[in-house]
């Protein structure tokens, strides 16, 4: 199937795929005189008492809003706010699909941090939570930093957080299947953007200790040139050896290589300079940094990509919506790292012992029940973190 | 029934009045490759070409932001943001069932002019229009203008312009039933905020000539103590005669009373002051300025009021629904005096001549049939006035 052909004829036809209905009913004098004026003044002076019952007696409770600025949009960058519609769109209909979330997108019409951080600040009151999408690096960081601190409800930038849980969730059953511990593994990524940063960063939390970050101008470490703040303090916890070089220089004997970057840009040489077995995690969208095929000729144990053709998916749609619905069912303030490591377990714990192979080291995309489980083990860790306000 | 028990007890059982749900199935690979990655960059490359297809291939050709900063909430005052909540999703739910309009609801956390424009500003590329709903006179003033000058889909303050289209509907039946034309009628007002201001300025638009408004402090005339900017404006289009003294002055000889102000502020004595069978329009909410039986025991040969326990209900749930339906039907740039008028003429023509009567000058607001009326009407108005786009 042709999916952008059939995606325009089906985005015609459906004119947005989300809908708000109402859930109530307004037939006659007593229904709107409960759902609207004159009674619906109690709950309005319910909530100016006490405005934690906004999350009891509107939509809050179960509402995200997906924010975007529409510029850095999939793999097609800055293509500004309208036309990253369709994507936050997509977004919220998978959110109400696999989690039962309420979804709302929004995107805004400014490329200036304290333009989107006031969007949302100033409409934090009417959601339980947002999901910041597909905004460009470094801004992202900024946005989220200030809104975290800013706000009192949960803010996940999913680009960095998402995809750092679910490729966590990939790599404890890559390292089991290999015998490997995080301790003692040497890492490489190709890219140190947004996804990249949040990987290692939470890889780190993990215990990771050996890790080596690169991006177009070879491998970072402390007080090399063309430094953003971001990678700046990633060369502070990363390469420690203070390596230098390019991809291919940095991968000689890695364990796992983990790309967040640009098409066909590892080659079968590279693989077969790791270590034996390595773990690749080639991710760039939609033509990886090598094609699995490519990668398990040249001795690769375990492959995860993006793409839905070949095993091992790394797809965020098995974390947000069980990440947020943990989040809202215990009216989370943050979504932190405990929770993330938790969503991570809940996913990697899909696939059982008996189960795991070099084919099969996370659940599908299109499991359902992934969601409930991560939703339970996030509820679970943001009571023990003590971000839980319910 | 006691409404606001009833509220209360159904607002807790429904956990918030709307809900945003998926339209598109997501249940197999295609499914997903479709409505999100890969296909989903097909719309998202056309709008990015022709933001204009953004109306067709997102959910915006039918989405309407209900907005407010919690400061002019019903009768209750300024009761913050998230208390304003109730009543946005009220509206929205409203929205729903009578237009098939979604309507999405949010509360801003600011009084500030600049932040309420830029939140409705930088998010209005998500949006096919935006209804502001109880904000406090005189902000709302400001807030709507500058709005319509920034913005490029229509602005519709419905406290004010919905309350004028309603009032404005029973008019053209009340007059008619007195054998009254607008050019020769003295009106006074009682009440001169967002509401009142709105109701006068759209009846001159109509031809009225003879008005005097009223505030607390008595007749508005030019140059008079206290007025700020929008009543120093009416003073120099209304009481060209300058007359001044209290509501009581002003009301001997008018042929109609507009109450948009206080409760049991027009005496029995005022009404038998007017002109003979005299229109009295007693909108103050819950509590109008004068009672039915009462204004009808002084002689009052037609009697409207915001209430639905009484004959003549004058409610804004006439109006918006329709109006917005119409506008986004031919995707009007704004909502202009052309599309108000004719909203009002479709409202009023509900009522044939046949059934005209004192106790039946207006359609029931729980006839849905009305915004469907009204849709066309506004379409129509909006293609002859230019400011239809398709």
């Amino acid at each position: 199937m042709d999916y952008q052909e059939e995606a325009m004829k089906k985005h015609k036809e459906w004119g947005g795929k989300i809908e708000v209905v109402s859930k109530v009913p307004l037939d006659n004098k007593d229904d709107l005189s409960i759902a609207y004026t004159p009674g619906v003044a109690a709950p309005c002076l319910a909530i100016e008492k006490d405005v934690e019952l906004s999350y009891e007696l509107t939509r809050r409770h179960n509402l995200v809003a997906v924010v975007t600025d529409g510029t850095a949009v999939l793999g097609l960058g800055d293509i500004g706010p309208e036309a990253g519609m369709p994507v936050m769109e997509g977004k919220c209909a998978l959110f109400k699909a696999f989690a039962d979330v309420d979804a709302f997108p929004l995107c805004v019409r400014s490329k200036e941090v304290d333009d989107i951080v006031n969007v949302i600040k100033l409409t934090a009151g009417s959601f339980g939570g947002v999901n910041l999408e597909d905004i460009s690096a470094p801004r992202c960081f900024e946005i989220e930093e200030r809104l975290k601190k800013e706000c009192d409800i949960p803010i996940f930038h999913d680009d960095q957080h998402g995809t750092a849980v679910v490729t966590l969730a990939a790599m404890f059953n890559a390292l089991k299947l290999t015998g490997r511990k995080i301790e003692d593994i040497k890492v490489v990524t190709s890219g140190a953007g947004a996804a990249g940063i949040a990987i290692i960063k939470l890889l780190i939390a993990m215990g990771l200790k050996n890790v080596i970050m690169t991006d177009r101008k070879g491998a970072i470490y402390e007080g090399r040139d063309g430094l953003n703040k971001e990678k700046e303090e990633m060369a502070k916890i990363t390469n420690r050896e203070m390596k230098k070089g390019t991809l291919a220089d940095c991968l000689v004997g890695a364990d796992v290589f983990i790309g967040v970057s640009a098409p066909n840009s590892v080659t079968e040489e590279m693989v077969r300079s790791m270590a034996k077995d390595p773990i690749l995690f080639p991710m760039a969208n939609p033509t990886p940094e090598i094609m699995p095929d490519l990668a398990k000729a040249a001795g690769a144990a375990v492959i995860g990509t993006g793409r839905s053709d070949f095993p091992n998916q790394i797809n965020n749609v098995l974390a947000f919506p069980g990440i947020f619905r943990g989040a809202l069912d215990v009216r989370a303030s943050d979504i932190n790292d405990e929770m993330k490591i938790a969503a991570a377990k809940a996913i990697a714990g899909f696939v059982t012992e008996a189960e795991v192979s070099p084919e099969y080291i996370i659940p599908s995309a299109l499991n359902k029940d992934v969601a409930k489980a991560v939703a339970e083990a996030v509820a679970k860790a943001a009571r023990d973190s003590g971000v839980a306000r319910i």
